[in-house]
């Protein structure tokens, strides 16, 4: 990793679950699972200084936590509380295209109440997983002035907390979203329209994830296409979008600078660790990653977009 | 346009239609359409060599024939006979992201036996649009050695006329297709396991199309993705792919060499043209375009697709 890094800290708000995953691959329970572990795992490939303020049961396998301290994150706001960690249970269709909630069994996170210690107050750049708008806002008002907030979300906040979610936009610098989401968010079909709509209600940029078709990103006077690195064997696409906003948070964090230029950078970051991720079930693609080897399918991103500016 | 080109003649073989097109901008009748009138036309910005061959009933207005001959296309190989010209009849959901057809009326195209001129015969670069596989093998058997053939084809041959597709995939150099054609002709959910089987039934190069989600080159040894641009306002999706097709095999006759990466700067300027293609109905979008336009749209492709390739 070279050496222009200001290496900003990052603060990672969001779920840290179990999984229970049935598909084409048989039924795997008790994965690894949630925004937060998939962000602040990813991220750690890029700098060391991430922490994580997340909720867990008694019932969590300790070595889970004891990963991400051995790989350098802040896990102290991880707090532990009596009860049931948060539970999804999902079912893939054969081709992995689409997938259904078969149960989600919310245990501690349903009481969670985000308690930000002093140096997380502090965080330079905070990412808001998706979780509750209640709980976005509740998380901001404790911070300082970081220089960049990320955002995620999902239809469920958009269709029965709109106001709360539209005051955390107010507040956020980076939206990130699904197509889908930003269809029901906006109601614009066309995602060039639906981005100048998100522009409008806060944020300076917009992330548009469409999964293996890549994600774009849109803001005041420019617009960039990330692709997805064509996979030919996927195994477990929970935690794509997740890896590929820890990577890409990562790298802001790593390079310091917030510009656009910087932003396109890490999306295809994003995009790297996104491709790892969905290679393997929970985390085991982005476990044991070397900087050689993420440095190697940077350059497989940088061949999968070469061609020649011509003049026509 | 620059200098080093070669100028290989192009032979497009396809269909010249009316269509008929309601939607969410209301019922527009006998609109000039079909693959060969979209390809002909666009092909026509980047070079002069391009002669079609296709069949028209006499209800087609002759202005529209004229008009291909004006832009310099060789159109001696569009017959008329007897009868209607091929008619399609179909509606876009609202968000126009899918349609449905409502009727198709082959006409004088049930009939159609392509006829090659002794000069279509001498075509360097043939593009076999999308029609009867038969149709497509008895055209490849009328022509001398073409450097490159480029195929177009649908679910319906692939599931009617799969034998004779495979016949011509065989004496085929570069397939066209989209993504649920690309998984019906070889069962394989994976776009890159499903490109990787194209490959072994004869082309060299094979290119699966995503609509606003842009396109993939995949060839042995290398894999390309060009996006689509994000536009506010699409009224008209009829002849995407056929503008698309259009860019790419000008270009490709243009620049006269057909490696990897000069496909790779086709398939943008491909990615150009189906995006003036959608702002319009029928060729209105594509009609007038001057070259200073169109460069300036594939600088907008640039930007959509520039980063920096940096050391992580």
């Amino acid at each position: 990793m070279h050496t222009r890094s200001a290496h900003r800290s990052l603060l990672v708000i969001g779920s840290v679950a179990l999984d229970d995953i049935d598909g084409p691959f048989g039924l795997h329970k008790d994965l690894l699972g949630g925004s937060a572990s998939f962000i602040a795992r990813v991220a750690s490939h890029f700098t060391k200084n991430v922490s994580v303020v997340a909720v867990i049961g008694d019932d969590f396998p300790r070595k889970h936590v004891d990963e991400l301290t051995a790989l350098g994150v802040d896990t102290s706001g991880i707090e532990t509380k009596p009860g049931e960690t948060f539970h999804w249970v999902g079912k893939y269709a054969d081709d992995l295209a689409t997938r259904e909630t078969l149960d989600t069994r919310l245990g501690v996170f349903a009481t969670f109440q985000p308690k930000l210690g002093q140096a997380h107050r502090d965080a330079e750049i905070v990412m808001l997983g998706n979780i509750d708008p209640v709980l976005q806002l509740d998380v901001l008002n404790q911070t300082k002035k970081p220089a960049l907030v990320a955002v995620d979300t999902m239809n469920l906040w958009i269709d029965i907390k709109r106001p709360d979610l539209l005051k955390v936009l107010e507040r956020s610098h980076l939206l990130m979203v699904n197509d889908e989401e930003a269809r029901l968010l906006t109601k614009q079909p066309s995602l060039r329209r639906a981005a100048s709509e998100i522009l409008k209600m806060g944020p300076t940029s917009v992330i548009i994830k469409r999964g293996d078709a890549g994600a774009m990103l849109f803001y005041e006077g420019g617009v960039f296409a990330a692709p997805a690195l064509p996979l030919s064997d996927v195994k477990d696409p929970t935690g794509a979008g997740d890896s590929f906003a820890g990577g890409l948070m990562g790298y802001l964090a790593y390079a310091g600078d917030l510009a656009p230029t910087t932003i396109r950078t890490a999306m295809m970051v994003g995009s790297v660790m996104g491709s790892f991720a969905v290679e393997q079930f929970s985390v085991d693609g982005i476990r044991d990653l070397s900087p050689a080897r993420i440095q190697q399918r940077f350059e497989h991103m940088n061949e999968l977009t070469h061609y020649e500016r011509v003049k026509l």
